[in-house]
């Protein structure tokens, strides 16, 4: 297994669980993998509440749950969120990797920094806007005619994978990436600049936004390029504003 | 994933199972990996028939699970039986692996004959006797603190890692190994020989017959050197026997 200072940092991520028995499960893969930081983000409230109340060996992980209305909130202090998907391609906005090179990469994301994977609900998954937060996605092989796991397996399976024993990685002496919060501010700057502009207009704001968050989490923003990005922003919004009220004057 | 037509030789066993949702469940894993062939043993009847009229992507797997008697009797094809345990050591009878080291074995000899994967059930594991069915034992690593798996996430992990993709190990040119089958008639003609022989008694006897076969497993026989065993076998039991009619007369 991989040393627990590295699985303290992942974060699992829920969103919208419906199944009691599912978060129970999810929970029990983590006891079993040392995995102990459960996130659930606006779960059937009687589902997660009756999966709290459950005695057992997963009890623990169940009790220290942290509870988030939002995904962006959930993934807030991580440096890479990973979304879990059944399906090997969606489109060309994220890219998707097979679950064994995915745990490379995020082991080694682990070793400087906390990372979230986010599993979706079992009936939907994880929504666009959801998607939206995540820098990739990872998938595990299955059989193209039954592709769908369910989630306490999916749970399971993929922390198998992370905590399996591996070559150590060499840490990287580059910049520490940049945490998802301050990729959201970014986003935020950046989503309120296009609509200041005329860019987005009110019927195409949502669907900005998301494309925004999604291209701002592919640059792959170190911790100090964010914080010279978020001033570039802050002083191209600052402008907008300035331009804005002059035309109007 | 490994082709299809290896893990077309993989039997999972499902060994006194009471909660009809984890045979749903280990189908579904079974589905998800393309391992077909699922053999269960004194299931809790109920529950067999509720998992057998779940309608859903494992189906197919549940529809043609055959039902066996024994734990000898599921496994009676398979050159390989490997049971599974969540704890580490279970004193000297049985060696024990670790998944990952397990699976490359395992796949080395899917290449060839048949395998029994041999789960037990969710309360008590695989008992002395099941264990005595298997050549060795496989563990999945986990946490110290919480070594116990859920039925239906053990068979996801086990199945994901067994289908993973791997360097393609040279198949051995020396004789398949002895079927099951085979390895149990010559466990047969040994306690019959240590009965007659007066090595077991009334009181001994099952304790022999499990020491003996596990200590065949062991042996790790060829096709054709268990034919010589069962040759030379029935040729000392009927000396044996006709030993004692001149005895008693």
């Amino acid at each position: 297994m991989s040393t627990s200072a590295e699985l303290d940092r992942l974060r699992v991520v829920l969103v919208a669980t419906r199944n009691p028995l599912n978060l129970g499960a999810a929970a029990r893969a983590m006891s079993n993998f040392g995995v102990m930081h459960l996130r659930v983000v606006n779960p059937f409230e009687p589902s997660f509440r009756e999966a709290r109340s459950a005695v057992g060996p997963a009890a623990d992980v169940l009790a220290n749950a942290a509870q988030y209305d939002s995904v962006a909130d959930a993934v807030s202090d991580c440096a890479l969120v990973v979304g879990t998907t059944a399906i090997r391609q969606r489109g060309l906005q994220h890219s998707v990797h097979r679950l064994d090179s995915a745990a490379v990469q995020i082991r080694h994301a682990l070793a400087k920094s906390h990372v979230a994977l986010v599993f979706g609900s079992e009936k939907t998954g994880l929504s666009n806007d959801d998607l939206s937060h995540c820098h990739w996605l990872l998938h595990i092989p299955a059989r193209d005619e039954h592709l769908s796991m369910n989630l306490g397996q999916a749970v399971a399976v993929t922390l198998y994978e992370l905590s399996r024993e591996s070559k150590t990685l060499p840490v990287a002496k580059d910049d520490p990436p940049a945490a998802a919060a301050e990729l959201e501010r970014i986003t935020a700057l950046l989503v309120e600049a296009l609509e200041t502009s005329g860019y987005a207009t009110a019927a195409t704001l949502a669907a900005t936004e998301e494309k925004a968050r999604r291209m701002v989490r592919r640059m792959d923003l170190s911790g100090r390029d964010a914080d010279v990005l978020l001033g570039m922003l802050r002083q191209v919004l600052w402008k907008l504003r300035v331009a804005g009220r002059d035309t109007r004057s």
